[in-house]
């Protein structure tokens, strides 16, 4: 693997996948692969299990790791091509990318989207931008659109847990406060195809994903019937792509509660985290012996130490 | 021992100070202790020394450290049970101490009294979340009502200079600009009675602290008296627990004086840092031969790894 | 060498470089002079490339290195002697680079020029205080006057690239938004001379640098009359000196253009970067075969590994 910035970045999804279980039973078998090698984290934005599960992966790979902050420890970064830079913007992220690509052998980039302009955000600027002007691999550590890192531990968990070859995975929208990216629905929604699964997707109409993100996945606006005979709740909120960016529900009746999940086949509950308890889903589903969400971050690690050990093997 | 929150976590403080003074002798004996361990440093409030102190004892260990400043790198997170997270607050302690716990050996634990509400301070709300849902030893880097690795740093200070077995140690209250936790004055007032030093307290009427804290220690009202055959002056500003949080008084007489220093029997100064210089304590007092507070601040180093190091040794 | 503060710090500049130059060729050759070593890296101002430069040094030493943020991660530091502590300052830099020194075999700092006090800008206050205080030896990765860092690897950087003995270097002014400090202008100027380049200095008049900076480099105010027969081109901006802080002019005039770059001897450009695009220069001046920027840039890690590793023979 060159850089790791979606699934069409994986040639073979599954070999990953084994190979990622194989790193979970023996974290440390490749301690010494990560030697005078370096990674750069980069966030424009807040993140708790990105941040922790990434430096965890650096220290089993016996990488060493720099975290930098953009907004707080640098300075604004510009992406737009020939603007006189007299305005807040520092520096251009053709000078911060090259550098920053100079210095370290994989470069890790968060950037949420904005969700102000849906061309601008699906075009995926600050990725690409980092992917053209850093010469080193890039990896997604959630980009506007994508959160490649997300979808690869969400696999890892069903294959933990599913109890058949190929199971009913639902992913269920879910009311919140805020207006959320799409990005943790569309690369799970990609993922769960790609993988193969059974994948139903449910959310009130105007959420629709975008057309290459739901592909051949069903669509059910009614959340009761998309959960008859789920294997696996995948509860996320987001914002609307159609009308991009705004919330046009906070609709509570959507909330993912015990009730419902007594209408699967005794399905496991996911959600990437961080979660509103009783506003996403019931606490008592989150407490319940049905939820995933503690082992599904967890895996968050190995997906990292997955992804970033196929790199390095690709730079020796 | 598993956690160490509190003096109650240790068993034996003799045998954990002899520990940490074998240590200070050669800190890096026990560079290999810490070899595919990881510690997560978490900070709700800012810190330099136990920051730095921290990451130090960690490097002597060989172990993995990563840093979390929840505010402005993460998000504020939740500790009431059962509410309805449609507010600021974007995580659940339930699953941000989990989280945190599936990836790291051991987390360590920075949060401030809010001096707000005593009951709620007292209760170590956020200390006490962090124990029940994080399956890890937990570290308490300064808590609301408790600080016991600056007193095990005292202890240990106290243990190098002291010339009789049983010293006078005199902890004085002292002016200070803004409202500050009792939990400093707490942990030494309890660790040097566990040690079984002479202690006495000293301080306006008002800045009583709590009857559990105080313990068999003498109270003396009169700043001038209790400072008198005192082999160690140990200053400290806290506010009051009776009218909780409330700066009673900024009364520069109690500032801590050369003058003061001499009706003791050539007592050391001691204070844990940041000092307010000639508010606190006279320029002049600390930068006296008398002054404790470089090797008192450096002792942190050696109360961290001697903390870490028991607990490692109890993860094997 | 035992601190880094400015040229006067290096005996033996030459031997520096040459030693740089040997450790760019395999950087990972002293990967163990680190051994049971530590960094303290402290910013009181933004950074990126040194802030990911200096770690990477570290890495490359086999150095451990905390960071510190002294404004978002700890508090406000005091630097002036006798003052009472009563505003909004929590520690003297006394007890701090006392404390930071006791835990550190090496300490860096930045700290930039406030440009509302000549005096006390030109005095180094924080610098020097750092050096007074702090037992471990200090190294300035930019301070009110000097960023010599920068310096170092603008020289290796020209003696990589020029085409004879004594190139002819020309430090041009150019315009920018705000009010910048004279550090990096100031130390290119002074190490110029010290490695014995042939050395111009072109400015609007008004910003005329310090006299013991200008030493024996030619001042001409004529931009293009400065560019004839240059080898390298150093753009920069700084505000005035004698009129101290302010910004006197933003004339686009001064910008570097790829038209003036051709009144040259096929000249490098260099600037120490970040560098605001169609400002400071054209946009494709930076884009074209004779950029120097990137490499410039990488060459942070050598000179600050070059640095760190003599004054860790230093300390064995």
């Amino acid at each position: 693997m060159k850089s790791f910035v979606s699934v069409d970045s994986v040639e073979n999804i599954n070999a990953l996948v084994d190979d990622a279980l194989e790193i979970k039973k023996n974290p440390h078998v490749h301690s010494c692969l990560g030697k005078q090698k370096s990674l750069c984290l980069i966030f424009l934005n807040p993140s708790l299990r990105t941040r922790l599960s990434s430096q965890k992966a650096a220290f089993n790979l016996g990488l060493d790791a720099a975290v930098l902050d953009v907004g707080s420890q640098g300075w604004q970064l510009e992406f737009t091509d020939g603007v006189v830079m007299d305005g807040d913007k520092a520096e251009h992220i053709k000078e911060a990318a090259a550098v920053i690509g100079s210095y370290f052998d994989v470069v890790a980039i968060r950037a949420f989207a904005k969700l102000e302009d849906r061309d601008q955000d699906y075009s995926e600027q600050i990725l690409t931008a980092f992917q053209k002007y850093c010469p080193v691999p890039v990896v997604n550590m959630e980009s506007s659109t994508a959160h490649p890192l997300q979808a690869l531990a969400d696999v890892i968990t069903i294959e933990e847990h599913k109890k058949k070859a190929k199971p009913k995975v639902v992913l269920s929208w879910a009311p919140h406060p805020k207006a959320l990216p799409q990005a943790v629905a569309n690369s799970f929604s990609r993922w769960m195809q790609v993988v193969d699964y059974d994948l139903t997707i449910t959310h009130p109409e105007g959420y629709e994903l975008a057309e290459g993100v739901v592909g051949q996945a069903q669509v059910e606006y009614d959340q009761q019937k998309a959960f008859e005979g789920a294997d696996f709740i995948y509860a996320k909120n987001w914002s609307s792509y159609a009308d991009y960016g705004k919330v046009l529900s906070r609709d509570l009746n959507w909330m993912i509660t015990a009730d419902k999940m007594k209408l699967t086949n005794q399905a496991k509950f996911m959600h990437c985290l961080p979660v509103r308890r009783n506003v996403v889903v019931e606490g008592r589903v989150l407490d319940s012996d049905s939820s995933l969400i503690i082992p599904e971050a967890a895996n968050r690690v190995t997906s990292m130490q997955a992804v970033l050990k196929n790199i390095l093997e690709g730079l020796n």
